[in-house]
This record gives C-alpha cells, sequence and structure tokens, in this order.
C-alpha cells in the first residue's frame, strides 16, 4: 500500500508561526525530512520519529528519498520554511512523482510564506499589486530575471525579491536595483527584513538610491514600494487608493 | 493609556488553518472587529467579548471604530480572511493612524494568503517568479491593472487574479485574458479555486483559452501558469528549473 506525502510549510520559523493544519501534519507523519537548519526549528515534532536531513542544495536527494519511503508505505512529512508552494519544495515533489510515476498521495500544507510576515514587519507594503522575483540565478538565466525586474518596475508593481545575494552572486542586486531607478524614484522606499521571525531578526528601511548591498544576505528578503509607497513612523505603507474623509 | 490593535489574518477561513500567534492574538483582545462574514468564521473567538461587525465596503467605518477602541485603552483585534497584508485591512489601519495620528500601537499578525492557500490545492503553480493582481477598478484605474496584466504576460510571470469579477464587472475578465493570450499560448493552464478552505470550496483547471467568466465569482482566485507550467493528474505544476537526473 501506498503512503502519504505531507509538503509542510512552517512560516517563517517559531511553532507560533505554524498553522494547526501544519502541526498535525507533522504529528501524523512517521518520517520527518527535510534540510537540517529547518529540523533544528521544530525539535518538538521529531521526537520519535524517523528523521531525515541533509544540508543545501540536496533538495533532490531529499524529494527522492521521500519518495521511496512513502511508495514503501509509510506517511512523510517534507518540511519548507515558509510556504512550500512559492519556490518551495512543493513543485519538486511533484515533478519527481511526474516523472517517476510512484503511486503516492501528496498533500501540501501552505505556510506563511515570507512575503507576507516579511510585509508584516514592515508595516503594509503590499496593499496594492505587486510582483514576486528571486535573484537566484541557479535555475533561471540572469537575463529573464533582469526582464522581469524590468518589466515589474515599469508598470509600478511593489517588487518583492527574495534571495538577493549570496557569496557568489554580489552584482546581481546592484543591477536589479538600476534596472528599477530608471522607472522609479531614487527616494522610493525599500524594506529589509532579515532572518524573519528567528532571534537574530533584522528590520529596516531604506531608499532605493540608498540601498548597499552590504546590508543584504541570503537570508534577507527586499520589499521595494510602488510609486506611492510612503515611510511613516518606521512603517512602509502603500496605499490601497481609499479616499479617506480628513 | 493608549491600547493596542492587533490587525489578525485568519487565513481561508477554518482554526485549523490560522496561526497560534494570531489565535493568541484574538484571545488577547478586549474587542474584535471584522466583516459579518469574516466573523461568523470565528464563532468560538467571540464569546465573552465585544464585537463590532459590519458589512462590505465598510472598511473605513470598522478601521476608524477601532481606533477609538484602542485610543481610549482598549486591546482590539481587526480580523482580516486570508493575509491582512496582502490587499487586506493592515494598510487602512495604518493610513488611518497616519493621517488622523492617535497614539496606538499595531501589530500586524501575518496569515496563510489566499494566494498560497489556493496554490496548495492546485499543486505547484508557484514555484517561479509570479504578479499579483486584483482586477477590482474600484479603487484603482482600469487602464492601470490593464498595463499591468500586460507587463505580467510580456515577462512571463506566473500571474495570481484577485477579485477576478464581480456582478458588475462582467468584461474585466475577458479583456485580461485577452491581454494575456496576446503573450501566452491558448493552452496555458489556468487554475480556479473558489471558496478556498470553505464547505463550498471548489477547485478547477481550464486552458486560458477555455477560461469563462462564468466558472468565476468574487470569492474565486485564478492562478494563470507560466510558458513552462504543465497539469499532470489533475495538478498544476511549474517546474522550478532542476535538471532532474531520470
Amino acid at each position: 500500500m501506498a503512503g502519504k506525502i505531507y509538503v509542510v510549510g512552517l512560516g517563517p520559523g517559531s511553532e507560533m508561526e505554524m498553522t494547526c493544519e501544519a502541526q498535525e501534519a507533522l504529528r501524523r507523519a512517521e518520517v520527518i525530512v527535510g534540510y537540517h537548519t529547518y529540523l533544528r526549528l521544530i525539535p518538538g515534532y521529531l521526537k520519535g520519529k524517523e528523521v531525515f536531513g541533509s544540508g543545501m542544495r540536496q533538495e533532490i536527494v531529499r524529494c527522492r528519498r521521500a519518495l521511496e519511503l512513502a511508495a514503501s508505505g509509510r506517511t512523510v512529512a517534507v518540511v519548507s520554511s515558509g510556504d512550500p508552494g512559492v519556490y518551495g519544495m512543493a513543485g519538486l515533489v511533484l515533478e519527481l512523482i511526474a516523472q517517476q510515476g510512484p503511486e503516492v498521495e501528496v498533500e501540501v500544507v501552505a505556510g506563511v510564506p515570507a512575503l507576507s510576515f516579511c510585509a508584516a514587519r514592515l508595516g503594509a507594503p503590499l496593499m496594492h499589486d505587486f510582483a514576486v522575483i528571486s535573484l537566484s540565478d541557479l535555475l533561471t538565466p540572469w537575463e529573464l530575471i533582469l526582464r522581469r525586474i524590468e518589466a515589474a518596475a515599469a508598470a509600478d508593481f511593489v517588487i518583492v525579491i527574495y534571495n538577493p545575494r549570496s557569496s557568489k552572486r554580489q552584482r546581481h542586486l546592484l543591477e536589479a536595483r538600476e534596472q528599477i531607478l530608471r522607472h522609479r524614484s531614487p527616494q522610493t522606499p525599500v524594506g529589509l527584513v532579515r532572518a524573519a521571525g528567528r532571534p537574530a531578526e533584522e528590520v529596516s528601511i531604506c531608499t532605493l538610491e540608498g540601498l548597499e548591498p552590504e546590508q543584504v544576505d541570503m537570508q534577507t528578503t527586499l520589499i521595494v514600494g510602488n510609486s506611492q509607497t510612503f515611510v511613516w513612523k518606521g512603517r512602509m505603507i502603500t496605499p490601497r487608493g481609499y479616499r479617506l474623509p480628513s
């Protein structure tokens, strides 16, 4: 009898930010599979379970292991930080099943994505149409990423940037900033949230022209305001468009 | 002494999909403020509390009431379905405070947004860069919305469409579809999730050319695939770009 895979979103990290549905899926699982760093966020759920952890860029290894376990009848939870449906593990699990065909049931349990959590910390920057773009060119040509940045900037989307920088990619954020500056004021607010929801969390707001790549690492999410976004007492606010009676 | 406002995301609706943080904020609140329909989702949290409910398009009335209550020292929860930070109540609360200036603490408690929840129901459509666009032109000129649709389509974003239709707006979805079809194959998968997470939930997948406005109402969220998105056994999958060993 084939088993089941839950692909579970942990949200930013603490148990308080998980949904009850996600907690329930972790309790039901016999085996928990995930990136080491994320498994460390949920020690209480690992007790008495089989655990398969692996390192960065081992996503395919982890997913294959989950598939084998589920195909042999086990109930498996594959964990992902944030929401597994936003650049997360949900796609890889389904892609591998589509390719290899084991009869395995899959349920994606959504979590609070980084874009939501970071927006909450910054104020209310996502009150209007927004684009979500990853600057990682490991799996996507840089030209396509830059074209999307340009399109989003030109059409006045708020822009959420995932994976803004790594040690190998120093120039990307600068190029993205240049592209956005062609269409948006240098004074446009940019919110930065680092290590969201974790003890080392840092939240700051700068301007587009003042944005320095040194402020940013792989754990940072950026939100670039649209032409209407303003900052008020440390909060970044994109107006929804209501006419407010004064 | 000034009070506090929690702007709380309920997620799609059931308690199981709320975060513990959101539940805790509702427990701490002395007064709960919200749209009638959302208050009905959380009867257990209303017991023994003061409740201020109002109807559709009464957002400003609700927010002002919350501000008055908090300014007089009460702890207030303003509830929003999904994530209050995505087209939700977080912005209006902060905009009103910025305009009127009462000394009130505000904490936004993120919830699982409709985009995440609907993506989970459909499979894994948001594995690559995406744009989120509301078709409601109550507060935004239709020309700007259409320009964003066009930009997102041309740059091959997955497109999440909120508020696709109301009784007064029959043509908008057709115009948006026309615009997307100029850049994307008629066979592009489109996922539709109606009344996500509620008893009347309906999930379906069609093609861009087969999309009929009659399938869609104000409670529906649409996800239009990018050029790589495919459907496999009723799941909508946008590849992340991994080269999968076969």
